[in-house]
């Protein structure tokens, strides 16, 4: 199921913007101190650092994906998540605006 | 005043990408009902229409902006605002990320 509305936050309001744009998301904190980030990537192949593990849901678009030490590019679709470890990286294929949300730790 | 933080909203996750991804923003709806975007406008020159009046908030850099009917560009920084009337147009210029929340009504 894909989530639509995240409620209760508190939103950062400049945004984050990576890779001249490419990615852009906002931050956001939940009442129990939860810090997410809601974010779009458009077309393109991007590598993203990992301080914290991350878990990259889905919520519009698709991407292709591949951890590090891995040949494997995996598809990762509306309603789906993938994991990432932290202190780590993951390239990223897009070829539509893939929507997700970010969640830390 | 910059306002660096919106509480208590309800945040729709999938982005609205506008021109190519020039601009992106987020909706939100807070408790009392009211709608607002955050949003980003990376280096362009866009033309914007709107159905309801509008009131652009800068929170992170800074635009230029010209309103329908007027030949004056007028710069707008963090922590400024100007109103854009309903059913209208303006013209935004933009060099460097301008960063806002967009007031509905």
């Amino acid at each position: 199921m894909t989530t639509q509305k995240i409620d209760g936050a508190s939103v950062t309001t400049q945004a984050n913007v990576y890779f001249d744009g490419k990615c852009v998301s906002h931050g956001l904190t939940l009442a129990d101190g939860t810090k997410l980030s809601v974010g779009v990537i458009l077309p393109a192949t991007l590598t993203f650092n990992t301080g914290a593990p991350e878990i990259m849901e889905c919520v519009g678009g698709f991407c292709e994906y591949k951890l590090d030490g891995s040949t494997e590019w995996v598809k990762s679709s509306a309603g789906e998540k993938f994991n990432v470890p932290g202190n780590s990286k993951f390239e990223i294929r897009v070829t539509e605006p893939y929507h997700y949300i970010c969640h830390f730790g």
